[in-house]
């Protein structure tokens, strides 16, 4: 039985709880927040649940075999070492850590110590992104041409962080954990509204090899939109995460090429369409799966699907972004 | 009586023949296209217009006062030459020319002859964007912040020119007719399917003094979408041109700032929102709307809605961004 | 060459003109309106097709071999007898007649005589429908249990006849062509703005031995809805007339029913949820196929997929119908 | 301090408790569920209210001074009446009751002993209804002319009632609460799937002195649709329920008709169109509201919105419907 205790009580923190209550697997015995409404309103739902304003509590708790980070990004790295120092697994939220500096210490102390350091990317977990994540891998698809996504709604403004860092990361997840190739470069434009604020809006090229991924977020739309084109050179997908039931639709569609030396270019390319199905997608909630899975990787010292590295790739990427996007788009190149 | 010569009946030339046919202060005398099955086509339809295949025809016609080019791109600018050189005011489909130093080369010629030269801008003359217009211009929709629209489909693949110069030239004689400004700097982002075709998918930021316009086009998407974000301080504007009624929404919304020196900058910014409206548009046909205008420039020798200096400015955006496509993003200058 | 004359050029006769002029295995000779504006429009378009605001022109010709009556539903009966007594083929708008017993003596007249008579139900000659019946049919659809269809917008109220027979007639003939049984009886309900108008709205219900159909039409509706729900024991279509694309969707739902004798009821009945599919449908025009198919009819002595029999029934459901309104639903049989 | 006991917590009993639980006028004391599991669950969430599995726990207790029934419709009415016995106000869940002799009853007894009972229409305190209720009564929105319902979707098929009075029974109020006025007539049409089953699908109509009201209410539906129009004279509402934000749009559209003797009915109609706008909702639980009006009905002895006459009212209307169901559509009158 694995013993847990969560730092951070806030918006996501909730869900974590009552996340962990569930998994038979595992305890939860501490929750730590510095605010003390969330603390007695976490005490009145869970009344056997340790409730502490000091996180040392959990760090030096020895029964503590792993820690849950939902902090402000900026705490990231200070709690994540000091867990992992005290022997603690630890899953935190995304971005893993302000800088991939920090990332690459953590990697590296959570190596030496042989223990799980996982980053909470829920959206890889969820049934719509485990089914595109499916369909992408069959032949049938042809090869990955771009991803596109837009992710959209009056969201509140964050002080410490641009759009970017909070929206862009959920599909840079989805893209990476899809596309299983090494990003090259990146170019990024935004806009602020007053020139010392963080970005409220900003659209993301990522360039790979022979795909194209494109982000567009913002907090500043009077609608709200999550919509992500992926489209192969056999099938294509939309996937609309505010649609209830038909979030995935696969279109047989495309364009067929023919080639030919002595024809001009035009004539040779002809439109294919085809019949649309939406498969039935998985409805258990996506961080039940990412806890149980976050369990048994510790139990089976498994890599998680959603490892260090992959966050640390992901804060690599929004580094840059945030490079190109001072330098309205210059591309910046990844090693 | 204005008469008028129309080069080029292929996918936009009927439109044109049909509006200028139900004109009453014009009388269309010719119409010309290499294709000879179009032109029996068109005899069909119209048997007292004059059917010819050799441009010269027209051009050489004392009896024609304005000529208006429906033909590919590349071909504009000798044909609008032509027509101006022989003295008739000219209508040229959009792009204006294929290059900025042919467009300038025809404004020249035009103001050296005193004669109208309009470029076909169709979007600007629609009861659409006409009541976006409006109501940007008003006090209550405070000042514009960004421009983001979504034009993608399963098109036709050109082999002349990428998706930008197809697609993204309608959403930048919107976003010129609205804004008003001067553009500082475009940075483009795209993709080809292989290396030497044009680009299927594009992404373009248009930077102004303290606007942001993004463009998405694409020639391979499975599904249509034509959605444009205007948004402002005060009031935001959705625009879908798929609705068939619906296609303009006024949000109120938005967020409000209070300033404080002490309180930390997150807790100062609150949602605001509040009813949506859907005015009334007009139903006109864009193109009854737009050739009316090209007649009434010509007898009152007015500067056109849409100018030559338009489909200029238009056109050096779009090599700017044909700059920096080839440079993944890198930002180009206008002076 | 079938050589035919349209009596009728006003909403719908242009559609027909036009089709029958494309069609070649026959030739439309004359065109037959009161009202002479309507005439010079179709003598522009068609200067080689005689036209007449006397449709004696078309009966008492001689060469002609079938006849085309989009007229008002009340004069139908007339034009088509004596067209039938002139030993011409007749294809009538829809409904066929304003009265049963009317529909009959044509039936008789065109089977003494050994002519082909077929009504205008346009839809069942769509691509939607038509892949709707050939679903409907497969074993995997299991029985249908129900047909639900709104047709609904602010639509032109007519002075003759109710929405019933204005709207309804679609679906009637929908339902007629997929369920293929004998409707036992009718209900309807509906209402008008004053007493003595005809029905703006009416809810019709039509029995049969295992099967319920619903049919909502109204011509006040602030939306347009063209939709139509068509269940089976084992899949579901959902049919949206107004999506441009996917209008036919094919839901893998239900409910499951394990049969038990000692449990309750309601724990033997739990859902099926499964995979959504979109059919690619044809696109070419429902208009197209069924004027080709009446001209087969004819050729080869066939009885068209909408016969006068189809007619017949739909009318006579029609009949009983504005009954059962005139008595808040009361149900009325058909034999 | 009202002190209030729950007898039920299924399906909807939890949200009452939550609802309870946060109103600070009121003390929850007591929850009662025949099932053993469910009331662990309650006491697990609320360990300082009791919990029992003995309904006279509550009905008994002296310091209850109101009880909330949310159990199966067939014993609402001896819950309730032998709560009003023991002088407890009364909140029951929609239907009041199984048949309107037994409403009568409780009103009578309700009556006799001074006490609040109210009936659980939970719609009629959401903000689109109330919205839709204040549009409704502005004058100009005119006369309302129809109120046109469907509420349909795959949903769990109900042993012991049909569908009428599991679905309609929540139009039924919204169309009372907004209507005020008198039904004269009901008439209902509907399928079972076997012959003695409860109807899964019904489409009611119930005439009012001048406006019908029709509710198409359906189990075996593959999409979900929650879809209202309310039309009046000069503006039409269109209320769709799973639109999560624009759930009311209201249309300044309709019909023109001027009146004249000699011209014919038909050229005298003309459409009107104009803006639509969407208003902004209350935000505010709708069990929130109605829990509170419940409390301040008991403290000020106030006739409730929806009280026990407005439940009885639904009740005769569904009575009626059953009759005429079982009729296919017979008309059946209320006096």
């Amino acid at each position: 039985m694995i013993k847990v205790g969560i730092i951070g009580y806030g918006y996501w923190g909730p869900n974590l709880v009552r996340n962990f209550v569930n998994n038979k697997k595992c305890q939860l015995v501490c929750i730590c927040d510095l605010d003390k409404k969330k603390l007695k309103k976490a005490s009145k739902l869970y009344p056997n649940i340790l409730a502490t304003n000091n996180y040392k509590d959990i760090i030096n708790n020895n029964k503590i075999d792993a820690v849950v980070i939902a902090t402000p990004v900026d705490t990231h790295f200070k709690l994540a070492l000091s867990a992992l120092k005290s022997k603690k697994h630890v899953l935190v939220e995304k971005p893993i850590t302000s800088s991939s500096s920090q990332a690459k210490i953590l990697i590296e102390e959570a190596e030496r110590q042989g223990l799980t350091l996982m980053v909470d990317h829920t959206f890889i977990y969820t049934g719509a992104v485990r089914k595109i994540n499916e369909l992408v891998n069959m032949k049938n698809f042809g090869d990955i041409k771009y991803y596109d996504s837009t992710r959209i709604n009056l969201g509140l403004f964050q002080h410490d962080v641009n759009v970017l860092w909070d929206l862009a990361v959920h599909d840079l997840s989805i893209m990476s954990y899809i596309i299983k190739k090494k990003p090259i470069a990146v170019s990024a434009n935004g806009h602020s509204r007053v020139s010392d604020e963080p970005e409220y809006a900003a659209f993301l090229s990522v360039y790979f090899d022979d795909i194209i991924a494109h982000i567009n977020v913002n907090w500043l739309s009077p609608v709200k939109i999550r919509k992500t084109l992926v489209c192969g050179s056999k099938k294509m997908i939309v996937y609309d995460d505010l649609e209830s039931i038909e979030k995935v639709k696969v279109y047989n569609k495309g364009i067929k090429v023919e080639k030919s030396e002595k024809e001009i270019y035009k004539t040779l390319i002809s439109y294919r369409t085809g019949n649309m199905w939406s498969p039935k997608l998985s409805e258990i909630e996506a961080l039940t799966i990412e806890i149980d899975h976050f369990i048994n990787c510790i139990l089976k010292k498994k890599k998680p699907l959603s490892s260090a590295e992959d966050g640390l790739e992901i804060v690599k990427i929004l580094e840059l972004a945030n490079k190109s996007l001072r330098q309205k788009g210059k591309p910046q190149y990844l090693l």
